[in-house]
């Protein structure tokens, strides 16, 4: 039987995972689907002596990849916003299926490029957008289709997370953490998009489309990074049974307002969640019929990445040498509802958190913090009172640390109490405050 | 458009689940299918007065419903194996696709049934044969369908899981925990198949078959039971770091040597796999592009098992609505290798051990055994000496307990060892071996 033809656009790492895999599993593959995917041609900026490219068709210009009649499938790996979305727009308008591992371009210019795929019949895949290798986005598609999903939360950005667990094993500061992770190529030069969690905010934009059947809107997700993180609230943590993650977060409540957010939060340390570390990824999703699941595995790579890639292929390979139109994989798929979201506000929200305070003296102070927070309706579900042991106090006077663990309370009237608590002489620094998530797996 | 008929067979725990999400979430699911799934006709043994069947063709036969003109897809959930097999092969005949949750049919009759489908050209899914409302199927034919596995290894029965936790909870003896689960509807009242591993040894048959492309082999299943684990055990796995979980096994090693187990096992307690509580399930798949991956949620229950059948039923109506015959639920999908495993003898497998021997004098017996085993060539990697409270044992001798952790070694040079050493007058109860896996996530 005829093959499915590719072509690969940027042999960079993930492209270059792509290009192995198949190398090394073209038999298996072949078995699996009962035809081969061959790489027909692919583009690239830089030569690759290494490879073996004597069978491809080689473009320098990823437009000219796009158009190339001899492939079926145009695989975007290229990155970035401009350049790739003139390729797959080409492509959509070559009449070519798509396969891309851009959560950016997808979260922020997604729907457009959705729905002219739709409108040409072309597919447009992206397992590999979110959780590198785990097939998460066929789970929510197909695996959980039976399900109203409430919720989904995940640890999906494996830099943030390895520089947390790093701080947390070895009592690093994050300064010192991020310069170890980019040694190791955990993090990139610029590391902005992982550590003020716009990374992650690019996964839960397309997990909570699919999730909920909304549109993809980037605008709407709230992100805080993961800078203001320090030992001390690791340590605190850890005594106060949680674990500090970053974590990414879509929730439907019972009217149907949903609320997308990436921050760093406390969870308990007996969830599965708690025991992703390092680089991996791990996804929960709730849904009505199934309760908890996870999904857990490598969240970037060259295979790891490639692998989802590669399944992407196969499924469109599947449905487009039947003649099926109606794939999982097509561009509105588990959106059909596609109703525009109602968003949680701020008065909505209702929130545990973790608060830390630096002060001088605790004797009134603690009285003082108790009432502010009373005050504003927010409870208090346990308090601990440590000195602080901090480098750059060493010669100054001895600060005290308050911690106080809140019960559930409007986030509004946390905001309003920790105004008025910072705008007091008693509280020597900017008040440490890490929302708890409890209801994680 | 017009919709998908399904006729269930049985309406049992899982039978109205299916029914109860069918008609809870009627619109979302023809809104991500973009046509109806209708339930045209049941059969069903007793009278069910708290279900509206008005709507319903009832036969009381279960044939009748398999070759009911009215159906497109026949839902196997009356479970066990003649009046199932002789139903599905009905259904088959008269053209139907098959959806079953059966793992113990599908396990030791699976071959012939997936082979009359495939002739008739009907497919047969059953993503809820295994791990209840864990996309874990999907996984292993779909989302990993680039690699090549190397390993799977689950807790995938939650009855022998839910005994295990309660026992290490709450220091129980295993037959008072078997009475609590059976109270509390965790255990049937005939606990064979899960306390015996067959369950277990079911449900890895079909995993095995799907991630190494064999046949279906339930007899090459090596399966313990779980009756002579101890609340001993428990507490020393804790000391020693570990985690007992009945483990269900399938490895392939760099020969093709296929080696396929059920049976209690010593888990590092850091491993996600460890952190499975109760009745939930969780599997780990091992990719050669994906690295270790884990699927978890609910292995069991009414609705998670009903939203995996439910999403087999989907999956098929997508592509029986577009005349797609090569779907990923073929029959013979992800095995189209199908070449019959060379498995692992007892001469190839290494193993390292947990070893627990009950003596009455410490200080001879343990130069005794370390020389046994040494003899054998089994390292020991860990001795503890521990005074044994037991209280059968308070008005009699006081017998101590040595617990031994071996190095990796032969089975059949442990094996050799421990005859040894059970011939000898020092020890004074059948020596406790369990194996330790340390390649698990």
């Amino acid at each position: 039987m005829k093959g499915v033809r590719i072509g690969i656009a940027g042999l960079g790492t993930v492209g270059t995972g792509v290009w192995n895999i198949l190398h090394r599993n073209t038999d298996l593959i072949q078995a699996r689907l009962g035809f081969p995917v061959e790489i027909t041609a692919v583009a690239l900026r830089r030569p690759r002596p290494d490879l073996d490219l004597s069978k491809v068709k080689v473009h320098s210009d990823v437009m000219q990849l796009a158009c190339d009649e001899n492939i079926d499938i145009f695989v975007e790996l290229i990155g970035g916003y401009k350049d790739a979305a003139a390729a797959i727009r080409a492509a959509i308008a070559a009449g070519k299926h798509v396969v891309t591992a851009n959560k950016a371009l997808l979260a922020e210019q997604g729907e457009s490029l959705l729905k002219e795929a739709d409108e040409k019949g072309c597919l447009i895949a992206f397992e590999a957008a979110v959780a590198g290798g785990i097939p998460v986005i066929k789970a929510l598609r197909e695996g959980l289709c039976a399900n109203s999903v409430s919720s989904v939360a995940g640890i999906i950005n494996g830099t943030a997370n390895y520089i947390l667990s790093a701080m947390s094993e070895s009592q690093q500061s994050f300064e010192v953490a991020l310069l170890d992770a980019q040694k190791l190529g955990y993090a990139e030069a610029d590391p902005t998009f992982d550590i003020q969690s716009i990374d992650a905010a690019h996964k839960i934009t397309i997990l909570a489309a699919l999730a909920f059947g909304i549109p993809l809107n980037f605008n709407a997700v709230k992100t805080q990074g993961i800078t203001h993180i320090t030992p001390l609230d690791l340590v605190n943590a850890e005594h106060l049974g949680y674990r500090i993650k970053q974590l990414a977060l879509a929730r439907r409540d019972a009217n149907g307002k949903v609320d997308i957010r990436v921050h760093p939060a406390m969870i308990p340390k007996t969830a599965m969640l708690a025991s992703v570390h390092g680089a991996m990824n791990a996804v929960m999703i709730i849904g009505d019929a199934v309760g908890p699941t996870l999904f857990y595995g490598a969240g970037a790579g060259s295979e790891p990445t490639g692998s989802a890639v590669i399944a992407d292929i196969m499924e469109i390979a599947r449905h487009t040498h039947h003649e099926s139109s109606n794939a999982a994989v097509h561009p509105l798929a588990f959106s059909v509802e596609r109703i525009p979201a109602q968003y949680l506000t701020a008065d909505d929200r209702q929130q545990s958190a973790y608060l830390r305070f630096t002060v001088a003296d605790s004797t009134g102070v603690l009285a003082f913090i108790a009432q502010q927070l009373s005050q504003q309706g927010v409870g208090i579900e346990r308090l601990v009172q440590t000195p602080i042991e901090m480098e750059e106090n060493s010669n100054g006077p001895q600060f005290m640390s308050i911690v106080v663990i809140t019960h559930p309370a409007p986030e509004k009237a946390l905001h309003a109490a920790l105004t008025a608590l910072e705008l007091s002489s008693a509280v020597k620094a900017p008040i440490q405050v890490i929302p708890i998530e409890a209801r994680v797996c």
